[in-house]
């Protein structure tokens, strides 16, 4: 070993074993891919620098092997504890950031992306323009919102025919349908079709803020960082077309509570929008513009949005 | 927002949000503990730095996250694959290293640590000096072996005492008995408390190198990573004494394969011991003499060991 040695030779003190990080990270062999390559040398690194610069104990580094374990043990189909722990640390937003490599205030660019959390249900109903995505039978209490806009092609500002709007947000007691026994299925979501003019509109209801769960092990992060779990009112949306990069997003209400300290990090100002009172619709306490600028997979590439 | 003002300000080029990183590590609230906000400090900017500078993305996050879920799915009473997947990073080792703040191959210091493993089990056998840890009606094919040293003050060399010298290994097939239904319970180990002049003695077996379980995310880990999942042939160790500090450590058989490339870093200069052939002992065809020295809670305090 020449640990000391090289101590001596870069003349630094090193108060641990100088080599140890690089031995672990040459452990790869040459058959791993270069991606994964470089992904594990880096991770390695980082993880190493994080325990020492920190000093880090053998019962804190126990207590966050035990923590993962009990992610793990609570996720299921229905809930992803794992994702939640990375959601509440900014890594999901973070990392869609990277992905679509979006400036989170652009207004000349295709509409910005916010993450797609844990609640998004393939196959929501397909309904008709002008149609209602709130159940009859609840929700009573609920805004009733007029929600409408045009899906255009960034570039070319021309309206994208056969793009497909799909939109899904919490009821008023802050739950989606499929955590909530009393809301019928698929209620508060569905996919609209647009025609020739690009259009889109339906009724829903302005939304509410929402805890994320709290009951595990992220809820247990949030406490000892003293946060709150608390997420500003938001409608999701997966927006689709024929020859387009899809757009996985989030629309937040300007006057919610918790605008300004989500939780999970997603808000951009581009997507920060206003409901405003909308009078003459005996269905609607309030109206929701709202346009979606998508770009061509061919655009996409050339801008690398 | 002002990430566009700020990055025209410093000079630079930011590709990315560059005060994202900065919001989350805010959001930590005042009630945290001091230790609690550097941690996640630390963790946030680290976690931030490898997806930025890998440019990660959405799905090699998420599979990351089922990684890390199915680490805690795959986890029980018996196996803790979160840190398992910790030890092939040599995370374990290095925090070990931290925590014991010994240099590794230091000659004039305490007996240097090693990692606790998955497989201690608390309340070994207490066995009589001399005794034999091996079960008369298996392991038929392993090389016994007469292991003796003394165990003494670091310091001062005086032998300790009523020192407890809890000492477990594996079968020559590789198992630990309480991963294999044909050892009998408590098979290779065993506690052993030293008299007056410090010594201790018992039969044990020469080990064998053995693999980590690999049929899990750890598993998966290595093969990626292009890497063997074997340990080095080791014996492990817990020595506990009256008023000194434990520690928990592993010697290596030098001329173990995979002695060089340990798959959880644990291997030290000052762990490597020799068996050697023993003659005059029907009972043991080697002998590995091993002394241990331990310091008393009040050097380990003044040494910072």
């Amino acid at each position: 070993m020449t640990s000391k040695d090289t101590a001596v030779e870069d003349g630094k003190q090193h108060r641990y074993d100088p080599n140890f990080t690089q031995a672990v990270i040459n452990a790869t062999g040459p058959k791993a891919t270069p991606r994964v390559r470089q992904l594990a040398a880096s991770l390695i690194q980082h993880l190493h620098d994080f325990a020492r610069e920190n000093e880090l104990a053998v019962d804190e580094w126990m207590q966050g092997v035990e923590l993962m374990n009990a992610a793990g043990q609570m996720s299921n189909d229905k809930r992803n504890e794992g994702q939640l722990l990375c959601d509440i640390l900014g890594l999901e937003s973070l990392v869609d950031e990277i992905t679509y490599r979006l400036a989170s205030d652009a207004t000349d660019e295709p509409t910005a992306t916010a993450i797609l959390g844990p609640f998004y249900r393939h196959n929501a109903p397909q309904r008709d323009m002008g149609a209602c995505i709130v159940s009859d039978e609840i929700n009573k209490q609920g805004d009733r919102t007029w929600m409408h806009g045009i899906v255009t092609d960034f570039r070319t500002g021309e309206p994208i025919e056969g793009a497909v709007v799909d939109v899904w947000h919490t009821a008023p007691n802050g739950l989606y349908e499929q955590q909530d026994p009393d809301q019928p299925e698929m209620n508060l979501r569905g996919r609209f079709t647009t025609g020739k003019d690009g259009t889109y509109n339906f009724y829903c209801l302005r939304p509410v803020p929402y805890p994320i769960p709290y009951d595990g092990p992220a809820g247990k992060v949030l406490k000892a960082l003293d946060r709150h779990p608390m997420r500003p009112a938001h409608i999701h949306f997966l927006l689709t077309a024929p020859g387009y990069k899809p757009i996985v997003t989030q629309i937040f209400d300007r006057k919610s509570k918790y605008i300004e300290n989500d939780a999970v990090f997603a808000v951009k100002d581009s997507l920060i929008v206003d409901f405003t009172p909308f009078k003459g619709d005996p269905n609607a306490e309030f109206e929701l513009p709202y346009d979606f600028k998508m770009a061509s997979f061919e655009d996409a590439k050339k801008h690398g949005v």
